[in-house]
């Protein structure tokens, strides 16, 4: 596991690792939207991606990283959300154990997710502090190896795989959105913008209800995120000490949007690209939709980080 | 146009014509699904084909078949659906007019999409006489050119198009698995079948609440479609005398399937593929779905026909 902020070898070297156990998701355009936001839009379509989500570049790279003494003791994490079902499936390609410490309230669907995978789920209150000590239980009675969702520099490196591979197919991108959760996506996006297309601007899209990022790289300092208010269940966390200084550094601005653009983008893009993303994706086209003017003619990478929706509750039918 | 049953050629020449117009719609395929039907499926992804629908095919064919003089006064059709959308577009591309024959009762949703491609809508009332009499009487005020949504060679060579890209793409396909309505696509697949991949076995799959092709097919005979109940909005109108005559020629077998199967194949896709089909798309897969067995082991495509869903209104949601 790398134990700094990962160089540009770093992320070469990740991305060399991965790449048969990846997808190379593909870069999809529609003139229809080019059309509406008269700009060329490119989305990186990580909703295709395995577990239907990002989060497995991270994973694997991260599961990949560990020495063989590690290995065979298994994995550990919290999640409830797509790093957990990624770790899960990660785990399984290496065939050792995966332990995810999961709130008793969590939705089935996100149990079965995990179990599909054969993540072993080990209960908790929903807590934080029954999560973190179910947790610190868990890794010393197996002696597994806590992956964190985000605060970890192996996980970043196999983030920052996902731009790299844009910058392979693409070049003169004026910008590139990702949303922003923990970080570790617009970290990872950070350095490799950094080290393959300098030029590009990054930008991390973020919903108002959930601005702690936009906060605290404005404030500079972690702000926590408090009772956030939004649709994107995958943009509730904050940011760490690993993803905020890499984002400091180097992002060139964070910009929120409202729910209702979220969910209008979401639409969009299921109406007009017949792909399904999940809502924390359309924080993406969110921000070029309220911020038309600026992005005309523009080149802009999107990445639509996840699929992973309950299709029972859709957010245009509450 | 063409005036007889397309030959090989026909299709070849077809192909060629449309090749720059058309998307070449990928084949996506999904460990997921198929390790749950224990065979080899490959999706053709006509959802993504512009319009939404494999349908923009044969229109965009039959409108680039025309002569010069015909060209310049448009072309009329009767539908509400996705040929009526598709027609316009072509027309649109080749700068003439598309005079469009809707029932004054189609939901607005399809007026919109109709109007979205500047196609002109005249409305009729919902019966059968009106709307021949009104189509009638738009072309003899207009001259343009009636294109039948599927008695049409150059729709079917149009629709031949899609099976010949899998050939080219795929070889040693046990089944090819086409939605069948009017039957155009399915004529266009048994004629592309035979031509290009002459060991792969045809099958049309229909509702069992709109099997008339099916009753058409083993009794040698049309059977009009009366009062069809199903949710595949795309599959409710009866076999033409061109459509009847090929496929009876050719198709291996008609198979109809139970709208719950339809409803879960739909889903499964949605959730496992993450990409937006409707539901006369998802016929195709509830047949595997209800002949698992049958097609264990086999190499099968399936022609995902179309993605234009009314977002609000999702089967599992009734």
């Amino acid at each position: 596991m790398l134990q700094s902020e990962p160089s540009k070898q770093d992320i070469i070297v990740a991305h060399e690792r991965i790449r048969n156990q990846i997808h190379r998701t593909p870069i999809l355009t529609s003139k229809a939207l080019n059309s509406i936001f008269n700009c060329e839009l490119f989305f990186k379509c990580e909703n295709l991606q395995k577990v239907g989500a990002f989060k497995f570049r991270g994973a694997i790279n991260a599961v990949l990283s560990l020495n063989n003494n590690d290995l065979q003791k298994g994995v550990a994490t919290h999640s409830s959300g797509n790093h957990a079902a990624a770790l899960a499936l990660a785990a399984k390609f290496q065939n050792i154990p995966a332990y995810i410490v999961m709130p008793r309230t969590a939705p089935q669907i996100k149990n079965a997710a995990v179990e599909g995978y054969n993540g072993k789920i080990v209960l908790c209150e929903p807590s934080l502090q029954s999560r973190e000590e179910t947790l610190l239980k868990v890794v010393e009675e197996t002696g597994s190896v806590f992956i964190h969702p985000f605060d970890n520099y192996s996980i970043i490196a196999g983030q920052a795989t996902c731009a790299k591979e844009i910058y392979e197919d693409l070049t003169d991108l004026d910008y590139i959105i990702t949303p922003v959760g923990g970080g570790g996506l617009l970290s990872g996006t950070c350095l490799s913008t950094k080290y393959f297309s300098a030029n590009t601007k990054v930008i991390g899209a973020e919903p108002i209800g959930a601005d702690d990022a936009f906060r605290s790289i404005r404030d500079g300092m972690i702000h926590p995120s408090v009772n956030p208010k939004t649709i994107c269940d995958g943009l509730l966390t904050q940011l760490s000490n690993k993803t905020f200084t890499i984002i400091r550094n180097n992002v060139s601005e964070i910009i929120t949007v409202e729910e209702n653009s979220i969910k209008k983008a979401m639409r969009l893009i299921w109406e007009r690209m017949k792909i399904i993303i999940e809502p924390s994706s359309a924080v993406t086209l969110a921000v070029i939709l309220e911020n038309k003017d600026r992005f005309a003619s523009k080149r802009i990478a999107l990445i639509l980080s996840g699929g992973n929706v309950d299709l029972d509750n859709l957010p245009w039918l509450k």
